[in-house]
């Protein structure tokens, strides 16, 4: 039989790290390639508590459908708990929940991206949204990313230029893959620049509370005043990515497509996750099972920097990530991670090689490190294997 | 701000269903509108026990990032008890799990529909189907329904004229909204038409388990020895929508560009809820539950189609539905169930005009009933008062 798919269809390609991973789940390799929560830190007793009482008390409710939008309740929660502390105001009918932020970006490209549009992103930047939007065939024009975020001079000679894109897509907090951070002065010069190209700001915030010295600076959304920036957030980083919630803010003509657009994708996110949620959130502080997670975060991204310095050529760079999951290793610019890859399997130690996380090809010299789901003794010795294979480069 | 939807998105539209349950939500109205399923027969207590366990045991996966194609043990799970048993022999690199059917449509549609592709569907069909497919701008050609299902000649004939479908969309049991149910012959046509012609068939199948005449059909895809039916199936209508899980059946190529949608879409369905599901399965007897299901639907069933034949005008005709959720009633041509369901909303009782159930315009004078929601006495009160507005028409 002839197949015949779709021409976006065919656009789509499995993930090369979903692929990679499954090289390296063998026990003897020490794995920094993942982007996992620390599982051992999920609050299970708490979870099986409230998960048995939600179907108890409101069960008739919770596994009956319910509204595309999202529970009331937890919208609720969401904006008193997870927004207003980090000055986003909302009302109800600016906010969505979706099935994880990956759902936002994929409805965000469906929403807004006509075959051949311009999308702004940086460079690197997460992969699973370029592959995403790649659904809908845009146009990448890419920013780099400087030590305190993209670079706001090139953004404004291109648009200068006359580039005229659909939004600009930007990940502020210990980005994925690089671990930076945009500065306070830069948001507010984005939202300028925003406000001047009348643009849409995509502002993905997986990270932004996994912060840790204490100075998370406020979202851009914070900086808002034209309902411009469409915030995504999301309790896969902070709670659990088992149960699949996001949320997305915007102005009420944006959610309300948001909506229109989840109703044929999947009708509504899980009731019962959803009930899990706004239960856990109403009975625990969610703010203390983070101050947690940032204590064995930081130790843990502590180790692997320090280990770093000690092992890895003077010649190396890497990003000294202040929050989140991830740092970033730049190597010499004739070595292609790709195939350090091999090496370093055979070393029994395993990164994600930099390239998937460009917009355009060419940029193999980067490898993305994780440390938030991994012992500090084995985050030691992986980076010793690791050390290993790459110093032999720089002899 | 001007904000510039994609071409897509300007042609996805607020549900008129999801916008008309909004008006039927006062506890005076009797509101045959809705097609959910009897939340009073939700297995609570199992499920509350289940989740609990599920969290405590094998909290750490869990609550944690799982595969796209879904969980292992509950893929087995639905092959051996729900595929096997009508027929259908998959192995695990040809099922998915899906958040929802819905998502499968969704998918169906992302994957196979350039703009302008013909889809051949139903007339009428499932609404939230015709509008997942919708965003990516098919050219629907419609193929009216017989008592026994699609009218097999008039497939034949457009056919034969040259039209090339990217494939046909059907729900061949209880069909939503008409009751109808297609025949083992025509079945077994429709197959053969796929063989000669090449073409893919899409099997939505959510409430063939919903059999209350012990007379189930084995499916279409239990006919296909070219592995050219993407078969649907889910648990929302036999165990709990409020879990979101479905799954899709087909051949590993197309089942493997599914998980690759997926990757892009949503990541994978909610580890925990998978997790409840495959347990629930394993401890519980979901065919118990489902024959207590029948038991209670199939007598609602009884008392609709008896009042209606009571108090009907005997020019009103409607389906004698065996299984599933709806009846599908049919007036004369000259009246608008549209006008008329203010009129039914003034003596309290709702309905969902047909019209929405057809990818073309013109067809006003239909109605949707749903059986399954609403105790005995309710659904005799309600078919009287629409018997009173109704048959004024026909004074």
């Amino acid at each position: 039989m002839k197949i015949e798919f779709s021409e976006r269809a065919k656009r789509i390609k499995a993930s090369e790290i979903r692929e990679l991973l499954k090289l390296t789940v063998q026990p003897e390799i020490i794995s920094f390639a993942g982007g996992l929560p620390a599982a051992e830190l999920f609050p299970l007793e708490q979870i099986a508590e409230v998960a048995g009482d939600v179907v108890l008390k409101e069960g008739k409710a919770a596994l009956q459908y319910s509204p595309t939008e999202g529970l009331k309740r937890l919208r609720e929660i969401i904006i008193a708990q997870r927004l207003n502390p980090i000055h986003i105001e909302a009302t109800l009918d600016e906010i969505s929940i979706t099935s994880g932020s990956q759902q936002a970006l994929d409805f965000t490209g469906k929403m807004f991206i006509n075959e051949g549009d311009t999308v702004i992103v940086e460079s690197p930047t997460y992969l699973g949204a370029l592959n995403a939007f790649l659904a809908y065939n845009p146009n990448y024009v890419e920013i780099p990313l400087q030590e305190d975020g993209m670079d706001m001079d090139k953004l404004e000679e291109v648009l200068e230029s006359g580039v005229k894109p659909k939004f600009i897509y930007t990940i502020p907090d210990y980005q994925n893959p690089s671990g930076i951070t945009m500065s306070e002065e830069k948001r507010r010069r984005l939202i300028d620049i925003a406000n001047k190209y009348d643009l849409i700001i995509v502002e993905d915030s997986p990270y932004a509370e996994l912060c840790f010295d204490g100075k998370q600076l406020d979202p851009i959304k914070s900086l808002d005043t034209e309902g411009r920036v469409i915030y995504m957030g999301t309790y896969s980083k902070t709670f659990t990515p088992g149960l699949r919630i996001g949320w997305v803010v915007g102005n009420p003509t944006i959610i309300n497509k948001f909506i229109q657009v989840k109703q044929g994708a999947d009708l509504q996110t899980s009731s019962i996750d959803q009930r899990i949620a706004a239960e856990y959130m109403s009975r625990y502080d969610l703010n203390e099972h983070i101050r947690m997670i940032i204590d064995v975060y930081s130790k843990r991204r502590d180790v692997m920097l320090d280990t770093m310095k000690k092992t890895f050529h003077k010649d190396i760079t890497f990003t000294e990530s202040t929050g989140g999951l991830f740092t970033w290793v730049n190597v010499r610019k004739d070595i292609d991670t790709k195939e350090l890859m091999q090496e370093a399997l055979k070393e029994n130690v395993a990164f994600v090689p930099g390239a998937s996380f460009f917009a355009s090809s060419g940029h193999n010299n980067y490898m993305r490190l994780n440390y938030s789901c991994m012992p500090e003794d084995k985050i030691r010795v992986g980076i010793e294997r690791l050390a290993k294979v790459l110093n032999k480069y720089y002899e």
